[in-house]
């Protein structure tokens, strides 16, 4: 079975309306299953997951940009988050039988055909990068929708396909391709906001410790406790036993223990197992091991 | 989607057209999947593993016994493991959509069937026992095939299904219904078998360590280690981890490391998500977290 996984990100947050036509819209091609629709009425901004053979999830993140470019307006949109376009970004990840450069060539073959049938522009990011400046989304999306109407003709910022031109309403979106993310937050039994802070500093690759995370320090009002909150963006780079092990010797050193520790949303089986041969240390393993492995082929 | 595992054990390791009539028994019944066959000549034994639907399951072990019951003869049989029967032991195994109550009920049929269809009688075993004195296999077992013949007769020895007789060549079959069983092993990073034994001495549930835990020390003879072998009975009382940790802290003690560990054969998935879910202390999780469970349904 071949299974990619397309987590598209769109501007609006608040109209329900508007959030199930563009759902509808993925849900509608054969094949789809529709894994979650996470709407944010602060960010004004919805990230929906769904699943499915390649071609299916291509089609269902085309009719849905298509849909939110005639339901949205940037110029009429306003939120916490930053957002370049309608549909802001559409990222294809590996999930089954499928390669990371099986996504690039399916964000490649989407993004020339948004800009040519739709005339939203398109900007390739992360493993579809073609330059390195454009692998951090955040930097592509610098300027935002009202930046980028004249920042997108300049040499650098022009987009991968279409002309360099907003579309009046839709903006510019970002086409992609990257490995699972995994939200995974780890709870620390205090309320000293600065210790989960220096944490977070320590173990993310921007402050020099592990590669492929992201941390921040923050706080859970409803529990009093300080949380170094992650986005472990390549777990087959840096898997969650390392960074939970480092965190609970970080906060014993400053005589602290870990509450608990949570997984928010979805992640690959594989995560899990890694963590678990690596807890007690086995030495080789074959998945066929598994029993449940052996269900599936019947 | 119900499925059980059945894990029968025949005296014969030694004749592969044996075994393999006895397999084939089993595999012509739609529906089943043979996962393994592990004959040992020094046994003189070969355990078989296949899973299916209830019924197919069952269909499966009564024809492998039938056959073994014709091309074996206990008066011939030779070999280092205890044995008393044709087919020695039926314990059927909930691995999905099934109770132990419901694998209870099957192997009280299919004693049941082999009492009245093959004059063979039986002792159900085990979660299946109706006695105490029933529940531990080897204690079922004392006195063999040669023993049996007169023991059998006696108060407290009469099968639960047939005639108190043992059948002239197959003997008499244990069949019962227990949790999977994970074969674990780890290997210390020393050639101190007596150290290994300590060990395992202390974790065995039999030496007041952890329940269901049964534990010997051996030696790795071509890597020249001491290892902790282990049959896990059942995961869902004593996990992988808690029993690797300790046996880590034991070693620890003694100045020496842990070189690894084995997950011999199959185990379910469960087991392998506990280790995970506990090694960074989840504090809650649904496994329809798992991005995979979501493939299986479409």
């Amino acid at each position: 079975m071949r299974v990619v996984e397309c987590v598209p990100n769109f501007s609006e947050g608040r109209r329900p309306e508007v959030i199930e036509a563009i759902v509808n819209a993925a849900k509608e091609v054969p094949g789809i299953t529709v894994l979650d629709v996470n709407p944010d009425h602060d960010h004004n901004r919805v990230v929906v997951t769904f699943i499915g053979e390649p071609e299916a999830v291509s089609e269902a993140a085309f009719r849905s940009c298509k849909k939110a470019s005639e339901l949205i307006d940037l110029n009429q949109h306003h939120g916490e988050h930053p957002r370049m376009g309608a549909t802001d970004v559409i990222p294809f990840v590996p999930l089954a039988g499928v390669t990371m450069e099986d996504c690039v060539q399916l964000a490649e073959a989407l993004g020339e055909r948004i800009a040519r049938e739709l005339d939203i522009p398109v900007y390739l990011y992360e493993q579809a990068a073609r330059v390195p400046e454009r692998r951090n989304l955040a930097d592509v999306r610098r300027g935002e929708f009202e930046g980028l109407r004249t920042a997108i003709k300049e040499e650098g910022k022009q987009p991968d396909f279409g002309r360099p031109e907003l579309h009046p309403t839709a903006g510019i979106t970002a086409v992609g391709a990257r490995p699972p993310l995994i939200a995974f937050n780890v709870n620390l039994d205090t309320d000293d906001l600065k210790l989960a802070r220096r944490i977070a500093r320590r173990i993310r690759e921007s402050g020099g410790g592990f590669k492929a995370v992201k941390a921040l320090g923050v706080m859970l009002g409803e529990r009093n406790l300080a949380q170094v909150s992650m986005n472990m963006v390549d777990y087959r780079v840096t898997g969650l036993l390392p960074v939970y092990e480092a965190i609970k010797e970080q906060a014993a050193a400053a005589g602290v223990g870990i509450v608990g520790s949570e997984i928010v949303g979805l992640l690959p089986l594989q995560a899990l197992l890694d963590v678990a041969l690596q807890a007690i240390k086995v030495e080789s393993f074959d998945t066929s091991q598994i029993i449940e492995t052996h269900l599936r082929s019947e």
